[in-house]
């Protein structure tokens, strides 16, 4: 008789643990026990059931146990709880929840893939039955059917992540025409995105139609409301939560094994927890981050792969690399898509992690290329060393191609000099000579160099405000078409003969559409002496894009004459 | 006065220089010497406006000689050919080819980006009007009114490379109607490409309606019709020769400058010539390859632009990192991209690098999605170090993605063990939860490290063909819709029970689909005590793509009942 590993949690790790296992060794008996009525479906898809991307939720499980079993001897146990790990002697104990019978099963390795649980508020009304979270298909089910039964109109969802961003699109993207509210306790959605960035996100929501409501947080959950702790109230016939998840650590916890500092189950580099008969992977545990040096919970499919393979190779004695985590992430909301890696402003700063950052808006592709359009990318590096160490970026072309590369630099440790030098696919379809992430990398050289100085649009109101000297060194028509309130049109192409109407006793900001002009008029002005000049990063674009969301939900002064997004 | 920098070729090159050294020097004086009528006009987007893509040939011209003199004080002289260097006295000699007329100009630093010609045989008929070859605006003008004209029906287009094949699909995107002939010499298109991966372009241009002439050269061009080697002819009213380039080094060749062994200008590593006043870029220089370690020639925008910053830097005396170049490309073809970068196997065997292979064909993103489509990817190691030198993709999905990311890994001088770790960004409309390129990476390490043996698909027609030992694992249904003709099916659901049924004594070939499933079977087979058990890479969708032209051109056997392509 082979080797006995059984495997709690039956979705993304534990099925790929058992599968794995299954190829290293034929003879092992492999169980694998899931709470739920599934294994082996898809989470990351389930919002799209919402819109009908994805009709029949039943295309959502990807395999049943009758597969596992057939196709790869595995016995996958549905309906089926652990409820008790007795370690000493090797067994589980499980609750078959259709019958409620309770048994024992012996293992020879175990391993925990029991994922992370919603979070729900200690609020009133939180248990109505129109309040849903949504972590499986049968939950993504009931939610459907509510919404679709005709008794819903307005639909509140609380918490702007991943999930609450997905679940409110699709919702949106339904054919049944909901009112759909975003509710997010913070002042932006998506954290993997800094504020600035996220800007961009929130303008896409609020285009689409969907009210989004930051810096508040739900009070009390009524029959057809919901009260937000400022006193608002949103109407809402049916309410989301996605605030966030837990790891699932009971089963863990109650066994005696040891819990990491950031509430994950702790494990070595080989998954192993502090029994070294028990595994564990995935939402439930803490990673090792690789730019931060510490510990970190990540509930992202892509490292739980790598983990679950990672933890049967070392059953079975293959030994791995553990790189530690990154951090990337994508999302497609509505037109754009966003994508993320390594760290952010506030990772870093919290990190302690000494950065700069630079933003620019270049061509996603070709200028003369149909679908053309701007693409906002955002990259940090460390100081003084120029490593690489996060990205950021935003657009209706290919955000994620470009996010993945600098992932692959930051695995690699790579610096500014590597992503200046590298040698990428370029045709006009697909991208420039000079690709967006070269260009980045030539930018942010220029900062770390010193070769000029720059200040980020999160402080131009305070400049247009303190009515700071402000040149838009864009063509006469482009700054007639919206420019800053009180900027002074120098076009590039009259700047040379125009040099005397600039001031070099006070501090002189520039820009232009994207800062490719302003960069080469700071250059000249440089040159001929102008010493406390300044481009502003991001220039008009990134402006309008900053301000926008701001704009519509406040009643402050606008500071641009009419907004240009492209 | 400042210095004067005199430049030969005001395209990307030339263009680049030019704005670089008026960003490190106000006050330079450059000049640029364009021989044809345009500077800076887009090269690469020039075969767009034959589809009308790109409708007004107007627009592929970036910038004009006033826009040049107006934002970055750089003079650019249009039809004025450069004819003489006097080294010696540093002077040019200048040929204004609208009147004829020759003057002379001082230079205190030269640089030479005169590009590469198109290569026109000697052959008859050549210099007859209806002979086309694109290099520039008023190329791609002339040939654009020429056919528009209502007398053209038929156009044969000569060479399979980048121009060519683009050259061909926007021919045969224009709403005129025309029949495109395109005739390549070797057996295959797109040199980028190894024969496997091109066989897949083949079909693309097939199924679009281009009739593809391989293995065949052109020997006379006639007023309607051209003749090939073979004897065939091919109705055709206008012939757009487009068999390869051939970089100007006429001027650097009389001046005494040193030519390199592959026919190129030579430069050191800051691109200065054999005279140090003098620096070259672009298409019209040799440079180093980062994986063969020995000199090559790359008509490429990317690498074109960094050597001309680099050559300005270099003036100022900023220095600048030469990595070398491994040569990143990509094309659209109809509804494929495909993108390609490093050594491919005629290169890599070339270089007497030794290497192994592998072929998949993952999703390129989550099955449930709309727009799922195969993705084609070949990746290429070094034996036995498992470095990464080469890969190739093709889909409808984002194969520059994937190629830009093992890109990015070349330069970073990755392995497999790297690429298997990389943490991409990964949401089901983007990529799987395992990205094509993290398991390009897990099989290309299982074929390093001898965990199962494999034939690629170039070999299957001969295992047909000797009635070899072919177990296709796929579900019933599948091999009931098309099939190996002698293979025999046992479903990997069935796989355990009906295993008597396969041969301990003789070499079996396994595949299903897309190697997944015969990937588990094999692995099941070893443990069972299979030894002399193969998988076949690329599997039943690889074969068939392999297959699927040869089929369509050659009146051989079929060694499939029925195609799969999806």
């Amino acid at each position: 008789m082979g080797r006995r590993i059984l495997i709690v949690g039956g979705v993304a790790g534990g099925a790929s643990v058992a599968a794995r296992a299954r190829r290293l060794d034929e003879f092992a008996e492999i169980i694998m026990f899931e709470k739920g009525p599934h294994v082996s479906f898809s989470n990351c898809c389930l919002p799209n059931h919402l819109s009908g991307m994805i009709e029949n939720s039943e295309k959502l499980v990807l395999m049943n146990p009758t597969q596992f079993k057939k196709q790869y001897n595995i016995e996958a146990r549905v309906n089926s709880e652990v409820i008790k790990i007795h370690r000493e002697e090797k067994t589980i104990e499980v609750k078959d929840l259709k019958t409620g019978e309770k048994y024992k099963e012996t293992y020879d390795v175990l391993v925990l893939s029991p994922g992370a649980s919603p979070i729900v508020p200690p609020i009133e009304g939180v248990d109505l039955p129109h309040v849903f979270t949504i972590r499986n298909v049968v939950d993504i089910d009931r939610l459907n059917r509510y919404i679709q039964s005709g008794k819903v109109k307005d639909i509140a969802v609380i918490g702007g992540g991943f999930i609450g961003v997905e679940v409110a699109e699709n919702l949106k993207l339904s054919d049944a025409g909901f009112n759909v509210t975003l509710v997010e306790a913070l002042d932006q959605i998506m954290s993997p995105f800094d504020y600035d960035m996220a800007q961009i996100l929130h303008k896409e929501m609020m285009d689409h139609g969907v009210d989004l409501i930051l810096g508040d947080g739900v009070a009390k959950v009524k029959e057809d409301h919901i009260e937000l702790v400022s006193g608002k109230k949103v109407q809402a016939q049916a309410v989301v939560m996605a605030i966030g998840v837990r790891p699932e650590t009971k089963l863990a916890e109650e066994s005696g094994l040891a819990i990491g500092e950031t509430g994950g189950i702790l494990v070595d580099h080989n998954y192993q927890t502090s029994d070294r008969n028990i595994y564990a992977v995935g939402d439930a545990i803490e990673v090792y981050h690789k730019l931060t040096h510490s510990k970190t919970r990540l509930a992202l499919a892509g490292p739980a792969q790598r983990q679950a393979r990672a933890a049967a190779d070392h059953m079975y004695r293959i030994p791995h690399r553990n790189t530690g985590v990154i951090g990337s992430s994508c999302v497609k909301i509505f037109d754009i898509n966003a994508a993320s890696t390594g760290l952010n402003e506030k990772t870093a700063k919290k990190a302690g992690i000494q950065y700069d950052f630079i933003y620019i808006i270049p061509g996603d592709k070709v200028g003369l290329m149909p679908g053309n359009s701007p693409l906002h990318l955002k990259l940090l590096f460390e100081v003084p060393t120029g490593k690489i160490i996060g990205a950021q970026a935003i657009g209706k072309g290919d955000a994620v191609k470009r996010i993945d590369v600098i992932a692959t630099m930051i695995m690699m440790d790579g610096t500014l000099e590597d992503l200046k030098e590298l040698e990428l696919c370029y045709a006009p379809a697909f991208s420039t000579a000079k690709d967006p992430v070269n260009h980045a990398a030539l930018v942010a050289l220029n900062i770390l160099n010193g070769v000029y100085k720059q200040v980020p649009v999160s402080k131009v109101r305070e400049l247009v405000e303190k009515n700071a000297f402000i040149v838009d060194v864009r063509e006469r028509a482009e700054y007639e078409a919206g420019h800053l309130r009180n900027a002074i049109n120098i076009p590039l192409s009259e700047l040379r003969e125009r040099v005397d109407e600039i001031p070099k006793d006070i501090p002189v900001y520039l820009h232009c559409r994207s800062s490719q002009r302003s960069y080469n008029a700071l250059m000249a002005l440089q040159h001929m002496g102008f010493e406390n000049i300044y481009n502003i990063s991001g220039s008009y674009l990134g402006i309008c894009c900053y301000e926008y969301f701001n704009d519509q939900v406040t009643d402050r002064e606008k500071i641009v004459t009419e907004y240009n997004f492209n």
